[in-house]
Parts: structure tokens; C-alpha cells; sequence
């Protein structure tokens, strides 16, 4: 397996030099936290509930690219892969903190869940309020009855999409948390891989993939899915995709969606709209009623190939919140 | 070199099924042509000036995907790299007509050229008035005396953007013409490859380039650039290629410009912020102002590894028409 060529510079300083261009680009909308790798709004109101957002590097454009009017109003990010650290947490806490607390919502894994739990403590002894919501949306990562075992992955993005949007009209650290709740639990997702991205600082895939492999439901760092076959046609692969999301939930007929297809890295977008095509049918198929479609790379595993699905049954208040504008650099909603 | 894995059906019908994706996707605001693989606004309002784009398929999300509010009214696709034919470009532009003319906006490349020119001669001989600008951004493609043999890449979102707020706005077909010539005029991309696209149909890649090689300046279907060399760190190319940009135009200290980071197909976002960050250093430290940064995948050659840096010199008029919403499948602005 070849090493991987990327455009950097050195590999050790990826994550403050990716930040460094996500401010740049945002054009005065955001600024760096002093001393620590994190980007937060530069316009967060007095008395605004805060949402900060944040996990491993290596995925962008999650977590710094939802940063932004109607999104998350910081991101806290760690090095390549691994959780920041629970002083970069509670630096970006209290850069966005307007006096109404501060909403952690992130994916679930151990090392986040322990540093934004740490950093929560911290910030209670300078009596910053905080609530938490886990994104766990991956329904290959675990069975139903360990749903808090599950990872997140691309439904990030519809949940803070959603949460985003209601930070800024709820004026309740509670009621947000509510809402981010609601959206993390009415949301599912399944991805597959292709083949590895790699890590920068060794050009080294994650994983291996024989030459007509996939995995079906592996996870954003390689982590063991639910079945590794052959692949298949597209529209095969999503009817195994969508089937198993359609069964978790479950979804049914007359329920109101959202999807997301999203690229985990290399894939092209005349993939993913041969994807959606499909997904499109299935879902009209089961009387599913697809309200709005996302394609785009938004949470990803460096140059891996592979697409994920997800959808998030709506209701009144979620589909108010989703349909708010946005302006973040990864995710614009007019 | 290995073939690639794609997420595909027969790759022999990826064109209409990709264009399904993208009506599916739109929510009933894009149709397809009957009989043509083309994709329209459902909601042109009459007497509104049209906004007809295309080009060969393979490039993704280019050109369906800049098809919406504020955008272009509707694309003719070709086959994977190749020109759509006379009839699918006069069935589109029919499509779009509604009785003050059409422009016609695509890459400079000779069989686009060909097939749209017929199109504009038939369309003629039913009575339907069009222009054409041809956009021809790359400055790698061909000596600034000899600029009408250069081709169109990624500068075509940003020229279709500014396009599409005037087509919305202008009641005049000449008018929409000279603001698309202008925005052209003041547009300019270099591209680096770092490594090959596949075609769908057979998963050979379209060059080759050594393990640590790269092409500065190379097509997007491989053709040949303006040096082959090592690869380098992203500040040493960054440098190279806006300093290739800046003498062309030539931009000068003062200058108001939008830039644009676009992926060739798999370069990661984390490069491409990369980038973007020490493009914004060497600007400021010319005077250049950067008025807007936009990154993505906009202009792709499948699963090409590269980026190119686009800018566009602003006046007044043309970041008014920038700055106006937009709503496509792969661009929005708020």
C-alpha cells in the first residue's frame, strides 16, 4: 500500500494551521481562543445560550467548519484522531460563554466524553453552567439496547444544525438541550468504506480493503462495521444501507425526513447523487417523505472512500429549527 | 496502478443517473428535460433572461449541481468528458426559454465550443435569441496573447454565480452577457495535481504520476500543465501558484478579490484550510484584499488528488451580483 501524498506542511502542526485558514476564510466571523486550538464566534450576543462543538481533527470540515450564525458557536479540537484536551474545552467554554451557559454536544466516544466531562467540572467551579448531548446516530456501532455505546459520525451535522439554530432563539440552557436531545434521538445513520484514508503525520492507512472489499457500517477511524463483502452495485449497497437505518429507528410510513449523503473523503459527487437517486426511490417506495437533501463531504476520515447515509425524522419544531438560516464555512442554509 | 472502486451501477448510464440525483435532491425545484440529459429551473419566471451552462459530465458537481435561485436556469451534460450534443443543448435551451434570449456560459474547450455553436445556430432558426461567453480561467492552459486558447476550470463557479444574480436582475440579454464577459475577464485559476481521476467506465486513471510527483498546472482531464516537479510542502506550492495567478491578471496591491480553494476530487478539507491560510498571508502581504473565501469541491475530475486557487477581481458591480443569495445543490449563500 502506497503512502498517501498531501499538501502540508509540517505534519506535526496540521490542526493550528488548518485553524489559522478556517478564520482566515471566515472573513472576521471568527477568531482563534488565545493559547488554545479552538475557534469561536466573534459576534456570540450578551445573554445568547452557547453552543460549543468539538472532537478529534482529521474530519474536517467537522468540527470548525459548523462554526458559525445559526450553527455552533465554538469548536474545541484535539490533534489528528484524539479528543482536545479538557483546558482547549474549557478555553473555548469560556470564550463563548455570555452568561446563560454553555451546551457540549459531540460525538460519543470515551476520550471526548471524559475531556468535555472534566472540563464541565472546571468551568462549575468558575460557575459556568453546562449541559451535555452525545451524538451516537452510527447504528452500525452497536446494538439498540447499548444505543449509548454507539458513535457519532455525519449526523453531527443535522444536530447541530438543529441545536445551532435553537441556541439562538431559546433563551434556556435546558430547552436547548432538550432540542439537541430530540434531534440526536430521531437521527440514524450508516456509512461504508471503500478504502483508508490515512494519518498525515505517517501517510499510513488506517486500514486495509482487498481490492473489491467494503465494510459496511466501519467507523470514521476504521473501527470493525458490521460486514465486509464484496462490492456491489450502488444500488444494492444502498438498499442495505437504508434498510438497516429504516429498521433502527424505526422510520415509517408518513414520517417526514431529512437526508444527508455524505462523502467520508475521496468519494465523487457523481457517486453520491447516484446514491441519493437510489435512497430517493427506496424512501418513496416506503411512503418516507424526504423533506431536504444534503450531499457534500461535511464529516470525514482524511481520503477515505466511502459514503454515509443519514436521515432525521422531523417534526413541527425540528424542521423549524432546520429550515433557519445558517452561515457557517462548510454549511450555508439561505 | 490499481483500477479504482466506485460506488456505481452500470457505469455506462452514470449521467442520467446522476441528473436524477440531482432533481431528486432539488425538491421539486429542478426538472429534467424529457428526452435529454439536462436539468432546468421548474420556476424560470417569464421574460426573465436565461442562464444555460454545461459541459462533460465526470466533473461534479459542476455543472447540474450550479443549476438554482440565483444561479444558472438550467445545464446541458454531456457523456463522462465529453461536450453534450447540439440537441440536448437546444432541447435545454429551449427548456429555459422565456422569450428574452439565452446565454450561454461553459468551459473553452473545442468540442463544447462546437456543439453549443450549432445549438445557437439552431435555436436561432426557431426564432430564440443567444450569446455566449466561454470561460477560460486557467492560466496554465495557454500564454496570456493567446487567452482564447485557454481553458475552463474552476472559475467557472465563480463566474456562473455572478452570472446567475445578474440573469436575475438584468431584463437585457446583452447586459447579462457583458457582466458575465466582465466577471471572465477578471478571473483567474491555477490547478496542481497530485494524483489521477479514474473514468467510470473502465477505472483506469487518466495519467500517471510518480509517488512523489506532482503537476502544477495540469487539466482537468490530465492534460499536460506547466511543470512536473517533486512534491513540496503547501506554503513552497501555495507560493508557486499564487504567484502564477497574480502576474497574469496582473492582480495589484489594492485589488479587492474573492478566492476560491476548490478540490480536483479527493484532497482533503484539512489541506485545503491549509491552503487557504497561507494563500490569505501572501495576499495581505501584496495589499491584496480578500473580500470572501469560499473551499470545496466545486470543479472536480472524479477522484483527482489536487487543488487550484481561483481569484476574481472585484468592482462594485461585480461583488453586488457575488454578494446576492444563491440556492444550487452545491452552492448557496445566504
Amino acid at each position: 500500500m502506497l503512502k498517501s501524498k498531501k499538501i502540508l506542511n509540517d505534519p506535526r502542526h496540521v490542526v493550528p494551521e488548518l485553524l489559522e485558514g478556517v478564520v482566515a476564510a471566515a472573513h472576521g466571523r471568527l477568531a482563534l481562543v488565545d493559547g488554545a486550538t479552538a475557534v469561536v464566534r466573534t459576534t456570540i450576543a450578551p445573554g445568547k445560550v452557547a453552543l460549543l462543538i468539538g472532537g478529534g481533527s482529521g474530519h474536517e470540515p467537522l468540527f470548525p467548519g459548523l462554526v458559525g450564525d445559526g450553527m455552533a458557536d465554538g469548536a474545541a479540537c484535539g490533534h489528528i484522531f484524539a479528543a482536545p484536551s479538557p483546558d482547549v474545552i474549557l478555553a473555548a467554554t469560556r470564550a463563548v460563554h455570555r452568561g446563560k451557559g454553555v451546551l457540549y454536544l459531540y460525538g460519543n466516544y470515551a476520550g471526548d466524553n471524559m475531556n468535555f466531562d472534566m472540563a464541565a467540572e472546571l468551568a462549575a467551579q468558575e460557575g459556568i453552567v453546562t449541559r451535555t448531548v452525545r451524538v451516537w446516530d452510527d447504528v452500525a456501532s452497536a446494538p439498540p439496547e447499548r444505543m449509548d455505546d454507539r458513535r457519532g459520525i455525519a449526523g453531527d451535522l443535522l444536530v447541530v444544525k438543529v441545536a445551532g439554530a435553537a441556541a439562538l432563539v431559546l433563551n434556556d440552557l435546558d430547552e436547548v438541550a432538550r432540542v439537541a436531545t430530540k434531534a440526536r434521538d430521531q437521527t440514524r445513520t450508516m456509512g461504508v468504506a471503500l478504502s483508508a484514508g490515512s494519518i498525515p503525520e505517517t501517510g499510513e492507512p488506517t486500514f486495509t480493503l482487498g481490492a473489491d472489499e467494503i465494510e459496511i457500517g466501519m467507523g470514521l477511524h476504521g473501527e470493525p462495521g458490521v460486514t465486509r463483502g464484496k462490492l456491489c452495485t450502488a444500488d444494492e449497497l444502498v438498499q442495505e444501507m437504508i434498510t438497516r437505518i429504516i429498521a433502527d429507528l424505526p422510520f415509517q410510513a408518513g414520517d417526514e425526513v431529512c437526508l444527508l449523503v455524505n462523502d467520508l473523503g475521496s468519494t465523487t459527487w457523481m457517486e453520491m447523487l447516484i446514491v441519493a437517486r437510489h435512497a430517493h426511490r427506496l424512501l418513496r417506495d416506503m411512503g418516507i417523505v424526504i423533506k431536504d437533501t444534503q450531499i457534500g463531504s461535511f464529516c470525514t476520515c482524511q481520503e477515505m472512500a466511502g459514503v454515509s447515509l443519514t436521515l432525521m425524522k422531523l417534526d413541527e419544531e425540528l424542521w423549524r429549527y432546520y429550515e433557519m438560516p445558517a452561515r457557517s464555512l462548510a454549511f450555508v442554509k439561505g
